[in-house]
């Protein structure tokens, strides 16, 4: 693990990521000592910055510090955390700041193998995930919601679990992004008020146009979602998995073009 | 400061407070020694404990250490966090779970007098504040959205910027919570969706229903607050402030009842 290039593995408490969740992560795959889709989610990163108005990090120095970490590495997750740094009284922001960026590894989940050949179990939780059309999009530290969403989904022995806005909008899984597949086309909830712009969710809707597939954002609610004829999730780590199961309804994973899977789950995993 | 109790001021990446903000916070002021109104702020923690599903922490053992580490303080800030503690993969909840508690203390702010005597100036701000009835009310650490709007007070050169949800109702300001006087009535926004239930407001609205003064909790819109008497903010540290304007609108300190004022400020100083 590096603290702002050196090992270690503790930091300030007066860090403004602890505490007012005051910064950015991004969580990339790592295949062959490579993490995967970096500029997608450094692109990501730079947007955050530009929203919570920190600093542009150094782009370069971050893809040396995280080829170091990842060295040798078959197979794993990389975590990177950008905070603005200690300072500031109460919620003001320091001026200047020293934003701290923490890099670490972790061991590549064990997903059932299942989650890719016959889908992920889906329920739809309690929590709601607020709107905030400022904060929408980015993968900014403040994930209360993902992480009681996240625990219904434990409690119930689901795979994943649905959030929806207060609106009753599906807007995204607890840890992944949503597709529905009706006939030949594609939707994905609008996330302009909620939700994570993830960057396989990214990845898949460039595919669809690259391969004519019709593909509209828009808004979804759950019945649309038990209409729909397949669903599939995604996210950095997991790829794209269809969905078995939504509640009592069941799904057919054949419903989703087998090229689409394929050359998302190819690009997921390209060193 | 004390983290679990013994000195020190770092803590582990790996705390889910830094990684995602998975805990609680109260600020309390310190005066002769002793944390003012422990009992509130037990009682919201002990609140937030039980939505977020964190063990109920020991609150006999925060009071000791509270006082050990506010002994001889005159005037200061104390800062009490709760976080989850390390581990869990993802967003999952580690289970068992070991939380962390980290207390601070920091100097008391050079809040200007003029705040007490003239009040505060205003403005309205454009970060808006996200609906969630779930995490309503409660002082967790997801606080991006009160950072964002600060930075606007900041940039703006005021004194404290109001902040409204998607549907344009003022919830409070970027560090504290609002009331309007019209006439000898007390109105202050309703908490269901989205702010922090302070407890100087909650003090407030009981002191007001003592002084028999009617007080209604509704929703507010930037035009009520225009068309209002006089307006006040509260929060732990700086009690009870008036607002001496809001934009180009200019409000009479005087319209606030005294008796109230008076009892207010005592009780959030009263060691």
């Amino acid at each position: 693990m590096l603290i702002n290039g050196k090992p270690g593995d503790r930091i300030a408490c007066s860090d403004r990521g602890l505490q007012y969740g005051d910064g950015l992560f991004e969580t990339l795959a790592v295949v062959q000592g490579r993490p995967c889709l970096w500029q997608r989610h450094m692109a990501r990163l730079s947007r955050g910055e530009s929203v919570l108005g920190l600093p542009p990090s150094d782009k370069q120095l971050l893809q040396q510090e995280a080829l170091s970490l990842c060295k040798g590495q078959d197979q794993a997750v990389l975590k990177i955390i950008l905070t603005r740094g200690s300072g500031g009284r109460g919620y003001a922001k320091p001026n200047p700041c020293a934003p701290r960026r923490l890099l670490s590894l972790h061991p590549w989940p064990d997903y059932p193998q299942t989650w890719y050949t016959e889908g992920l179990r889906l329920g739809v939780c309690k929590t709601r995930i607020g709107r905030n059309s400022q904060l929408a999009g980015l993968k900014h530290l403040n994930r209360l919601e993902q992480v009681l969403a996240r625990s219904e989904c434990q409690d119930a022995l689901l795979d994943e679990c649905l959030m929806m806005d207060e609106r009753e909008r599906v807007i995204c899984g607890s840890q992944s992004n949503l597709f529905m597949v009706r006939g030949d086309n594609l939707y994905t909830p609008d996330l302009v008020y909620s939700g994570v712009a993830g960057v396989v969710r990214e990845l898949v809707i460039e595919l669809a146009e690259q391969l004519s597939i019709p593909l509209r954002i828009t808004d979804l609610d759950i019945q649309s979602l038990l209409d729909a004829d397949a669903l599939f999730v995604t996210n950095s780590v997991m790829g794209l998995c269809p969905v078995s199961a939504l509640n009592e309804r069941r799904y057919d994973v054949e419903k989703i073009a087998l090229e689409l899977r394929r050359r998302a789950q190819d690009a997921c995993v390209a060193p």
